[in-house]
């Protein structure tokens, strides 16, 4: 569809011409009335929460790549697999765009607290840390509540401190505890730069007290600054708690690190793409994406394996309900370099900025693999209604009509920003920061049924949007 | 009281001539009448309910000194740790009674698949295990279910390989899940050796899915032989779980091990021990135990830390409410070295063995802190009766009578095996084994509401086995 064309339909108001033609071609797809397109795609979908394919795809991802950090061997094995179960599936035009990145590997991670109560303490580098050098730093602890507290103090309260930044992360169904929490994670080893510290603990982004910390990405990889930061990691929640009882019993303590991960100036990486060509208008284009890469920690099963299992297994799911193909091009994106900031999105939008006006709308799952409960649009101001109709038949799978604040997942926040209009099909995150970022996210954690009712509703949403008339913008 | 005597009164069912003296001078602790005893017992239980001395322990215990492995420096912290405590607190005869033994140290755990899909697996050294050297060993994993099953298998096809015993653990209430689970840690490394393996990967003996492997000791480090073993190490349950699926898919996989623990032929430690001396009795010791020492890798909060607090805390709580002390000798045992082989156990009744036939009933707190559901007894065949009726008072605890095949506890079985009469306070271990020697046996595990129903139970137990006559024989 011309641009032309899509600006008459939208300030008129009117379905495409295509849409006619699918009314007429495909009389059992048709969406002329949003009612009955809606009950077509809910028995769609209903067929398809019986199918287990997702649950095999998150096991295969999982078990034969495992771990792949950005930038690395595993993430191109993780596209090599990509590649070959997207052709295999009988996706079209699947393709690797490349990109570059620096990239950040984990090296040794060894702390401990040296007095007054000698003992070893779990932690984890956070990414884009800086090394201690093999033979570590040791310093009097300074514990902060908040980052802006650490901001607060004169420098010589902090210089020759190893810093302790314990603030609680709350746990949410929907996720909003982490922001807050995330922040002190990006933002507290330049702080204490800044103010000539040793290097920083931060109490794990998490939700959970395991002895298992959480590693997350500081500044974006691509975005070096003058500020180094210090060397960074976090401690496992019972191993924050166990420092904050050893300060608030002996009034002081020492500790001992020993961070040694590397940077190298250049890597590659890719984001892996395939498509259902649109019969009727294959240059308008649905995007569903999920990101390919995962911390080095776990086997990124709900971080994000389950993402890429689900976008990938409703689209397959809807190819072989529309041999003909449905009316709009169904693209996949699997996302590279994720984790270490949106590399491969912004990569994406950047390649393909003279498309991004035919985006009709965009979903990544990328929030693991609990169900999905809400639906929040992000569309046009007139589109609101029409967008919020898509959640007609999710209401059977238990989804609700949300807000019209969606942000479409992390890899969409370039597309957003250039006016493509997303929705996010929210999960259920309240057990979602227990796994994230750490050792233990792998793949006994998904719950099968859970998978599977995702991919009904992604295949929903497919359904309608591939078929329907609305721009959403 | 003389043996003489003893056999006297056991012979002629007898209550000792002190207990008539206790009746005249302590009326309001008269345990003439059972009920009548039960009932003040229940109350003073009910009471030390109340109390969160035994927190407070644990927490002190847990932060101050942490993981505590038998015959390192740690361990010796813990002993100076509890001697202060047992002083401070008020007890009498606090010591140290010192052992040798071989001493065992951790040192790199490394494991990783590395065809046909290489990836990193978490692993931590069996207690005992020898070092693979630096260099690390690599070879084909070989499957078993079972240590029976590897041992039913000819040498050429084991020989050069690295075993892994994929048997999972039963979870269950009472424990009773442990005992062929622990079979499997305990021989899988000397059935392997015998038939030229590598090195040998057991499914960590646990119930939990976290990427926490959990040790534990092999033979008994007092108790070398000619077979030396093979290098040991468990799999977390998502690691056993993983190697499996790609043993599945992929028909064959290779791993590489790098384990470097060393061993010394001789260590220090010993058992702590503190009275409450007998008033009317004081040769005749009731005995309450737990084990001071705790694997390397948490710090010892659930195993056994909890013991050491509930034991002694149910101890004090008996101390403070009898200024003038109770008719027997209370003596808290807190043993070093169990992990390792019950060295401590063993030391003790060596030590002891004079006095063993004064040793009227012991009990031993390790199994966690769960709450006290059942009462065990393994007293003599005519002394039942009157041991069950030490129930009564913990009935408002939601305890239940139990079976008569009670041990009392691991520390407890050398003094068992000499005729000692030993109770079960058994706890609830549904939960014990997600923690049981993993990295996870930390403070935050325990509840401190079910903590203060193990004291209360344990000091219904104390206020009448250490005022009464029976001798339980």
């Amino acid at each position: 569809m011309s641009r032309f064309l899509s600006t008459l339909y939208r300030s008129h108001s009117l379905a495409p011409p295509w849409a006619l033609a699918l009314l007429l071609a495909l009389a059992p797809l048709s969406l002329a009335r949003a009612g009955e397109g809606a009950a077509e795609a809910q028995a769609f979908a209903q067929r398809v929460a019986q199918e287990s394919l997702a649950y095999e795809l998150v096991t295969s991802l999982t078990t034969e790549v495992g771990p792949r950090l950005a930038g690395t061997p595993e993430e191109a094995r993780a596209r090599r697999w990509a590649v070959d179960k997207l052709k295999a599936l009988g996706f079209s035009n699947v393709r690797q765009e490349p990109f570059e990145l620096p990239v950040w590997r984990r090296g040794l991670e060894i702390a401990e607290i040296t007095a007054p109560f000698p003992q070893p303490l779990a932690v984890t580098t956070l990414g884009g840390s800086v090394s201690t050098g093999p033979e570590g730093v040791e310093g009097e602890v300074l514990s902060v509540a908040t980052v802006a507290a650490l901001q607060g103090l004169p420098a010589d309260a902090v210089a020759g401190r190893i810093v302790f930044v314990d603030e609680v992360m709350t746990r949410t169904q929907d996720g909003s505890g982490y922001g807050v929490a995330a922040a002190k994670r990006r933002t507290a080893a330049y702080a204490a730069h800044e103010k000539g510290a040793l290097a920083v603990l931060i109490r794990s982004v998490g939700t959970h007290s395991h002895r298992l910390p959480h590693t997350g990405q500081m500044r974006r990889v691509t975005e070096p600054g003058d500020n180094p930061g210090v060397p960074a990691a976090a401690l496992s929640a019972p191993d924050a708690d166990q420092l904050a009882r050893v300060l608030a019993r002996a009034g002081s303590a020492r500790v001992r690190l020993v961070l040694t991960p590397q940077q190298r100036p250049a890597g590659k990486s890719a984001n892996v793409v395939a498509e259902i060509p649109g019969r009727l208008a294959p240059q308008e284009i649905v995007l569903v994406g999920a990101h390919l890469d995962s911390w080095d920690l776990g086997t990124g099963a709900v971080d994000d394996g389950a993402g890429v299992a689900i976008v990938t297994a409703a689209a397959k799911h809807l190819m072989d309900a529309m041999p003909r193909g449905p009316a709009r091009t169904v693209r996949i994106v699997l996302f590279g370099a994720e984790e270490v900031g949106l590399v491969g999105a912004k990569a994406y939008a950047e390649a393909h900025r003279e498309e991004l006006a035919n985006h009709v709308i965009a979903a990544e799952s990328d929030f693991g693999a609990g169900r999905i409960w809400r639906f929040d649009t992000g569309v046009g101001e007139g589109a609101r209604d029409a967008a919020l109709a898509l959640a007609q038949p999710m209401a059977v799978f238990g989804v609700v009509p949300g807000n019209d604040r969606a942000r479409g997942g992390p890899d969409l926040k370039y597309l957003r920003e250039s006016g493509v209009p997303v929705v996010t099909l929210l999960q259920n995150g309240l057990d979602y920061f227990d796994l994230h970022h750490t050792a233990d996210d792998t793949l006994d954690k998904i719950d099968p049924d859970d998978l599977a009712q995702n991919v009904a509703v992604y295949a929903a949403f497919l359904y309608q949007v591939a078929n329907g008339g609305e721009l959403y913008r």
